[in-house]
């Protein structure tokens, strides 16, 4: 089984018309009419992103939600994307492997409609390599950005934070995860895409390295401070289940892909409406102040110290 | 010196209007009136790609010339690229490091015109692995195909073949390289772009895994055979003086770059003028005929046999 065996049988059937029957040197993307293409790009590196031992049927997954969450911040709709796999030279890679991957693809494909486009496929001596990039349309104006944060603003996040870091966790059996939430939540993310909230937010973000830090993003381009209360961010049952001890963790662990959001308190109806409408939570954590940074304080008021506020890969 | 701080000092720098900065969640690309956006991506690997002592200030133009191919072979004009890198986690990558990666690219992208729009960096266990995905703005109606070959066209390749199989096998110590000029082949290609070839090629398609297997793409397309006249086939004076013996390896090595075009003879002046106009050497090597696959001759009429056609990663 060759490489372009793999394409014709595997990929092929996953493309969308703008691929050109992934036959051409590009794909033509079609922008819809009066929108700007937002454009996103991740890698997943096994060990890193990813564990050997997470299904096969997942990886693919992953890697196309995480994406579309960086569509979700800026309130873009899914157009299409493209996939590079760089597989290790060592392992053969059965026909069963990509059936597992590509069906966990279609079915992502079909619930978030969004074509494969285009890709890539090479070799590597090293672990298995993933990205994607993803392409989606958005009128310039409505685009969320991190930057439009205002004083007076609140800080709200779709979801519970840090399922997904004490899901990796328990997928190393170094935390119980009796009912598999907090596993799943790592493997497949939920990317919180469509909700329109162009005329609500303020400044948006997800939450893809860290609550902590990826605030101190939106603090930094915005040019103010974030104020986030500890005690009111959302936790899931499985997480609470394990102990107030994991408090500083689930802040600041990454792959949660939740939505961080500042809005302005007059809007606060129209975004829980928003939400409540694709069966979304989104919880109210903190405010928008003067200065700059982040400062996350417990119930009574003290400030929470956190020698690595999320993740950097170097 | 972390992750981000590398974003801000080397790669911000090279950053367009579209990529907002690098400090969103995605970049936002206008699509030219009336054009469809080209996408192609391209991965590069290292032991695979490129070699570990390749100049660093070579491997991000190799990347970005590769992915301009595409754009060249389907005739679009670069709008921007988005560069995914993933360093491995065990070396030291220093200030000086990324200053040679960067200012090569600073380099390409001044004489190609385009800007960086986004990104992601990431680590790894493994190689260096560098990911491309390139963005160019075409006329639908306009765009180069490799399904539009008519029995009767000619088939056409610009600059020399072969050179950078070879530049490899000098870099690797198995063939001399007295000018430098084969290695230079595989270590800096030359991208076809901007030729505007709409209107005279029926089907075009960038040379990068071997003319031969890159000839059989085109006939597949098509629905046409691809005949061949091996001596016809235009060599560098630097892989001439290699001897013949070497033809074989010349016909199925990849990463030229170049592009190969089918043509209806009489657009022959049109196609010369167009390529004498960007100093491009055009030869023709071949003519479309009726049935399928690709043939290969020598120059009394022999059909040459292939144990590899070209490159396939798996």
């Amino acid at each position: 089984m060759g490489e372009f065996d793999v394409i014709e049988r595997h990929f092929r059937p996953l493309a969308g018309q703008d691929a050109l029957e992934l036959s051409d040197d590009c794909a033509l993307l079609t922008p819809p009419e009066g929108q700007v293409i937002a454009i996103s790009t991740d890698t997943m590196v096994e060990n890193v992103h990813f564990l050997p031992t997470d299904p096969v049927n997942t990886l693919g997954r992953k890697l196309l939600r995480c994406n579309l969450s960086d569509l979700a911040a800026m309130g873009a709709s899914p157009l299409g994307y493209t996939l590079n796999l760089t597989l290790p030279r060592g392992r053969t890679y059965s026909n069963e492997w990509f059936e597992a991957f590509c069906s966990g693809l279609a079915e992502d494909q079909k619930h978030y409609n969004i074509p494969l486009i285009g890709g890539d496929t090479t070799s590597t001596d090293g672990p298995l390599v993933l990205n994607a990039t993803i392409y989606g349309g958005v009128k310039r104006e409505k685009a969320l950005r991190r930057n439009g944060a205002q004083v007076g603003d609140e800080v709200w996040v779709t979801g519970t934070i840090g399922d997904a870091a004490l899901g990796l966790l328990a997928l190393q059996n170094i935390l119980p995860d009796p009912t598999g939430w907090l596993s799943t939540r790592y493997q497949l993310p939920s990317p919180r895409i469509n909700l329109a909230l162009h005329d609500i937010a303020n400044a948006a973000m997800d939450i893809s390295d860290g609550l902590v830090q990826d605030s101190a993003h939106i603090a930094r381009a915005s040019g103010v401070s974030l104020q986030i209360n500890a005690h009111k961010v959302p936790t899931s049952s499985a997480a609470d289940a394990l102990g107030p001890q994991h408090l500083k963790r689930r802040l600041s662990g990454g792959d949660d892909y939740e939505l961080l959001l500042c809005v302005p308190p007059h809007k606060t109806a129209a975004l829980k409406a928003a939400c409540a409408q694709h069966g979304v939570h989104v919880t109210h954590i903190g405010r928008v102040d003067v200065g700059q940074g982040v400062t996350v304080c417990d119930e009574k008021g003290q400030s929470l110290h956190f020698e690595k506020t999320g993740w950097q890969h170097f």
